[in-house]
């Protein structure tokens, strides 16, 4: 086991109703005014919003906000955000919605303490010394920004979908109510359990090594997000299944699977990030694209996690049916497995390499793969 | 699932050597004088001693000292503990050892911001409000009391062996370079096998409800130390070993695996204090002999769970199976099974009973058992 930190001091305020007490929480933490971020507008349809607004005025909290995130989450978004909060004398920011909103919840509270371009901390420019407080309630599950310091956004000009990390912008408090998330579409549930099977492989495969209690709480996190992914694409309603599908993805990237594994990278995530930047394709199905082809084309490099990955949740000894089962799941959830489902044409596959080594290169893995490899990969798709 | 919060904001520094950076740790948190903790004096011999006064030095951290302190804590001792602490400025409390130097350094940390007597807040006489900051570095894993916000403490005069529990004496930063635990002897390697096998079946078995994902996390939890347990009796230098099993007893009793469960009860710790208490039985000795007797009076109560056990972690349907082969397995590893083996005479049994539902009263838990219950128990044991 390699030595490692782990630090996640979020609060889960996980269960029914939570989200009534959201202005206790912030008046708990000492905010009088925040910024309240969220997206096209279903909040407002489907009451949670009024109920948040109920809250904020009960306690006494002012509030602005900011409205339109989408996903794949824009800079001009943030950065707009960020005029609010610096002229406004916001105190927290507090997001309400999926993974989108949380991450642009983070980078607002990052450059509302900065005096430049907020983009200096996604390309290694500057590094995180100061953020407002960032509070949460959650409609989606699937990113665990809900319970860790990472925020993506993607430049809208540059088409650059990059990254920050701090724990200054773990949220205080995360509220997880299952029955808000209810409404996901089949669509974008199948891409939420993608997302999160994919934050587990990840380092599953990739880490310098792999302890066994690791490996286990990995494969705990993929077994319980597959069986209840069955169960809500059968009753979205059930509400077990909702809750657990949400705790479940909340340990999947919380810091928790890999801690004392070394670290791993993340090749799935880089090659994705450039089909969402380019193409503009959901996160999660543009994982389901790429993770099936770079199993096949890493497998080789580890074939006794390979192996133990199909014997734990498949049950096959051979290293190949894990590969195959994972993908023939992806697609009976209704996941995109090629980039022909997500319309990528074959001409693009040698731009995407080159974006995704770009990305590589800011997260401080060197180039992911030589610009054939990931080619190869993306062939395989 | 039922409605949780989780909050753990301790910082976990796990791995070879960092010890040697306790005093940077306090340094980072403002502290500029601590009350060293620790026990009969073996980190004296090992050179961990050393090592920190070395690191608090170079820091400029001034520091005071009190040893002593032995498994199953006494109040007397934490006591003295808060005399330093009250009289000469301590801003921090540092505790260099075992679960018992932790819980020390707890009950010291809270006492020292209380004017009255610091057992008010075992019996529930009193509600922490304050502490001084807990610091640990870690010699034995077992009782995640590194990573919560537990204290167990026996009054020394009553006998009664009670405990607090606030997130405000969660250490601030743990160190857990499991080399410092090399040192432990096979004895009370196992009790502490037993000790985090416990705190997991507790709750496992008893919960209002049994998500999947938590029953999960418990068997990994349980099939982790059971292998790294026979490992370390094996070689008690392997690193890795002995690195998972510590990480792997943390996960079992921060706050994770009780987390949507309702919370379940502890009948076996509350009856293991009174055999504490009254005969001053090692901890995780005391649990291995009440926990087989235990499941074996309870089983009847959840017969699909005893079944899952069973298969989980010893491969077979039969609930019967599961715990026989714990039973076994406990003595393999050297644990006692039965009140015989440490020493408890068959007549001694109501008072233990009374003693173990006096101490389910102040827990909350009301009664534990009809007093014949647990004296059924005891007789299995």
């Amino acid at each position: 086991m390699n030595n490692f930190t782990y630090y996640n001091p979020t609060k889960i305020e996980f269960g029914k109703e939570k989200e009534n007490n959201i202005g206790e929480y912030l008046e708990q933490s000492g905010i009088k005014k925040v910024l309240l971020v969220y997206g096209g507008g279903s909040i407002k349809k489907n009451g949670l919003y009024d109920k948040i607004i109920i809250s904020l005025n009960k306690n006494n909290i002012a509030f602005e906000e900011l409205s339109g995130v989408v996903s794949n989450p824009l800079l001009s978004k943030v950065n707009e955000g960020i005029e609010i909060a610096k002229n406004t004398n916001i105190e927290a920011i507090l997001g309400v919605g999926g993974g989108s909103v949380a991450d642009s919840a983070k980078a607002i509270a990052v450059g509302a303490k900065y005096d430049g371009d907020v983009w200096d901390f996604f390309i290694n420019k500057a590094t995180i010394s100061e953020a407002l407080p960032v509070f949460t309630v959650m409609t989606l599950s699937a990113t665990a920004s809900e319970m860790n310091g990472n925020s993506v956004v993607m430049n809208d000009i540059t088409k650059q979908k990059y990254s920050i990390a701090s724990v200054l912008v773990n949220p205080v408090v995360s509220v997880i109510n299952p029955e808000l998330m209810a409404t996901v579409s089949p669509e974008y549930l199948a891409y939420s359990a993608v997302d999160v099977i994919s934050h587990c492989i990840e380092v599953y495969f990739t880490a310098s090594v792999h302890p066994n209690f690791n490996s286990r709480i990995v494969e705990s996190i993929i077994k319980t997000v597959m069986q209840t992914t069955e169960i809500l694409i059968e009753n979205p309603n059930d509400y077990d299944a909702r809750a657990e599908f949400a705790w479940a993805a909340i340990q999947g990237l919380n810091g928790l699977t890999p801690a004392g594994t070394g670290g791993g990278s993340f090749p799935n995530h880089m090659i994705e990030h450039s089909l969402s930047a380019l193409f503009n394709v959901p996160h999660g199905a543009g994982l389901a694209v790429v993770i099936p082809a770079w199993m096949k084309w890493y497998k080789v490099q580890n074939i006794p996690q390979f192996k133990r990955f199909s014997k734990e949740i498949f049950n096959s000894e051979d290293e190949n049916v894990g590969i195959e089962k994972l993908e023939n799941w992806f697609s009976k959830i209704g996941a995109p497995v090629t980039l022909k489902e997500v319309n990528i044409p074959r001409e693009s596959i040698e731009e995407l390499a080159i974006n995704a080594n770009e990305l590589a290169n800011l997260w401080g893995f060197g180039a992911l793969y030589p610009t054939g490899s990931i080619i190869e990969i993306l062939e395989k798709a």
